[in-house]
């Protein structure tokens, strides 16, 4: 489903065509090893025709920013602040349109008919970084580590709350990715369970852990660095690639190289590490991509039983908003691809 | 996520903000009792701002259109057709741009280190209607009938092939909704896999059977009947309702009342039920959503042992496209709605 909905800038081509055919005549059914999922690379798709005309993107003017004059705006006081000279550069502050509240007691479940109903207690949190227009990869490098940084301190206090089991950090950039407001922000979400998409991955890991007495990322990154033709970058600490089984055309996935089930647990060396990748990442999407919206976040184990899942490791995953799941992806969860991440690799180098 | 990317007409407010805030003040996880998917209905998150200015929808002209004159456009032949006086006015026909395509031998499966591959081997058809600006709900009923008759027919032969395990029949309407062509037209895509989340729903189907002794959609049906808040239209052979687990703010779900695993395996009377209601759905959506894109689509019991599947009940889920799934929802696979279907279904009746 290559098409990028009401962003693409001046009619410029759809990146889809970049694939060539010749390449790869059959599509292909790739298993996740990790989650188990099911994508289609289908890189003819890309050629077919497309009758509706893009739109460009319309930026929000900074009169209006709910996220300028933070308390004027109403806003929560935040929970942690960094500061330079007086001014805060970053905060993190409880969201003031949260789809989950902290109460003081865990959430009840409760049956009605043959529905389960859960209480939605949790937290909903906003990163905010000060500049209006300067986006993840446009950070100074030393703010982009302190974002990283404090989403892990935030780890390590909502992980004190017995009553949460998972925190899912994650960006969203620009409308198509589902942002609602311009001011660049990130956003921590806790849930009393683990989501199940996450559990299906800590699964697949637990099972090839069992079965190969190895961590299934560093097995997929130790054949990566042989093969040679999906990484896209990497430094001492991190290793930026295209995944084989990548569900979104462009899709990147950013590792530390040192096993660690955790964000929380890697060291400010490793957390910079992929905090360098992630800029340069998102970066040479904008100019290779023609500065497509996207989604990052990160991937990391529960906040419960915390022995019991250090088969995992942890990572970023960066999906570029350049396909929309159509109703094929809806009806059945498999996504179809028409790129493939060999030449987003070539490209994204 | 409630926003309408790239297609609410003229600045109309948002639709999320129907919700009245008083009505849940706390927002609830639901677990879906078919799939054990969790949803976060969040009635609050529809009242937040929203800084990017929506656009107009661009159609695209007849004369470009490369499904009016099929044969001109290089379509291959079709596989049925539907005539009235000695003209076409349904076709399917193999897609031009296949994501899978039919080969004579089962995919073989292949391992590549730590990963596994399947080829793509499979059917990607479209159902194509003559008119070019007539989409589903504004065909005549006969036809809105024929294209049903069709995709039964489609079911039947395309099970005799052993190779396949599960046919998704599904429509995208309007480019959010993943079209790539404007002129009305549906897909068919037979897999021979069968797909994570219609697995799971089997397997939450099949659980509750064996507890329960009953088809868990029926028991839903029964409940939604009793309960007269959450449906939207019924007749003698079907039903519609606005489900209590809602992925989606604005999502339908159209069941046979009498109990059918199998599309196929339907009389006329029910396809012709579900059809009507199909129609008066997306009209009622059209109406009062102002216009949305939409995705629909069969979900149905698959083509292999056909037999083990009989507790399941095929259904058309019907999801306009209101809201994206944006970072939290590619993270964690849990939706985050901010419509309550209460209301949905007050809106829609």
């Amino acid at each position: 489903m290559c098409w990028i909905p009401g962003q693409a800038r001046d009619d410029k081509p759809v990146y889809c065509l970049l694939v060539p055919v010749y390449y790869l005549a059959m599509s292909q059914f790739r298993k996740d090893p990790v989650s188990g999922e099911w994508v289609i690379l289908a890189p003819e798709r890309g050629l077919r025709p497309h009758s509706f005309k893009n739109t460009k993107r319309v930026l929000a003017p900074k009169s209006k920013c709910p996220f300028e004059d933070l308390m004027k705006s109403g806003n929560w006081p935040p929970v942690l602040e960094y500061d330079e000279k007086g001014k805060w550069q970053i905060v993190v502050l409880p969201n003031k349109y949260p789809a989950l509240k902290h109460e003081a007691l865990c959430p009840q479940e409760l049956a009605d008919g043959p529905y389960r109903v859960t209480e939605g207690i949790g937290y909903h949190e906003l990163l905010i970084t000060r500049d209006h227009a300067k986006s993840f990869p446009m950070l100074p490098p030393v703010h982009a580590l302190e974002v990283f940084r404090l989403f892990g301190e935030r780890y390590r206090t909502i992980d004190k709350d017995h009553c949460m089991a998972y925190l899912s950090v994650f960006a969203n950039w620009g409308p198509s990715a589902g942002a609602s407001i311009a001011h660049p922000h990130y956003q921590l979400m806790a849930l009393p369970v683990i989501p199940p998409v996450i559990q299906h991955s800590y699964d697949g890991s637990a099972a090839y852990f069992k079965k190969n007495k190895s961590c299934v990322h560093c097995d997929i990154i130790a054949t990566e660095r042989k093969k040679k033709v999906r990484i896209i970058a990497e430094n001492s600490e991190a290793i930026a690639m295209a995944p084989f089984v990548s569900r979104d055309p462009y899709e990147v996935k950013i590792f530390p190289k040192k096993h660690s089930a955790r964000f929380e647990g890697s060291t400010e060396a490793a957390l910079k590490g992929v905090a360098v990748l992630l800029q340069s990442t998102l970066a040479a999407m904008k100019k290779k991509l023609g500065d497509p919206d996207y989604n990052f976040y990160i991937h990391t184990a529960p906040l419960l039983d915390q022995l019991k899942y250090d088969h995992y490791h942890w990572h970023v995953e960066v999906a570029p908003k350049i396909s929309i799941p159509a109703g094929f992806e809806l009806a059945t969860g498999i996504d179809i691809n028409a790129v493939d991440p060999d030449t987003v690799a070539k490209l994204l180098r």
